[in-house]
């Protein structure tokens, strides 16, 4: 098969929200109170597990199906830990990003535990967000800048 | 400063659409029809980039304020190659994410070249999401299932 590739254009409307258009779709992410922000939406942190969760769900289905059981609902519950102090520019040890990500996938079906086991080792390494997290991304910024006047 | 710990709780509407909510906050995924959904949202790998976006965007205002310089706006253009072979389970050498992640940050300010380089490099490396892309992060997958009775 060959490559995809996925796009999205995003505008800030303020210090920390931000809406995305991704194809005909739109999303806005924002921080809480607590976090500086205007507490619109969820942040971006948030987002980064819905969408491992969003593609958790996909590959359950799939790997079911190939499997020959009947997945009838997944609910998945996801935390993840995360120290603010270098997002923050404190001094700290810790990591900027999540220390650790759990997963509960709670699927409603009729495959027994052997089978569980198998569908959670296909899906962990055929799911693409699960791939990006848990492996290094090449990632590569540019900055291209509008320049406005300086302020006095 | 001591961990934050984020949540979201998710349940599927169909094989490729779910519902995830974060504190009061709802938004869907879904898949495009060529990928086998019903099209009703942006997808699982167009919402990590929205993710990383909305990080960059949080970061860029943050120490655009350290350094001093006026950030009017920021928009911010993320693209991603994925070759989908893995998820669908074909013979394929490639991974199963997006091989890299290019982003095109677009800040409109007052600050000269020299200063949008090191403003670039702080946030690469203070930035959450940029950082559990780049890095390896762990993750933990549980099945915590409920039984149906199997289909005759």
């Amino acid at each position: 098969m060959s490559d995809l590739k996925f796009r999205i254009k995003a505008e800030s409307e303020n210090p920390t929200k931000m809406k995305v258009k991704a194809r005909g779709f739109e999303f806005t992410i924002d921080e809480p109170k607590d976090l500086g922000g205007t507490d619109s939406a969820a942040n971006p942190v948030e987002y980064l597990l819905g969408a491992f969760a969003g593609c958790l769900n996909v590959m359950g289905h799939l790997i079911a199906g190939e499997m020959g059981f009947t997945l009838k609902s997944l609910k998945i519950d996801m935390a993840g830990d995360l120290n603010p102090a270098m997002l923050f520019g404190q001094p700290t040890e810790d990591r900027a990003g999540y220390k650790n990500i759990e997963v509960k996938l709670r699927p409603e079906c009729d495959a027994d535990e052997e089978t569980l086991e198998a569908w959670k080792l296909a899906i962990a390494s055929r799911c693409p967000v699960c791939d990006n997290l848990k492996h290094l991304t090449p990632v590569e910024l540019k900055v291209k800048a509008r320049q406005i006047a300086v302020e006095a």
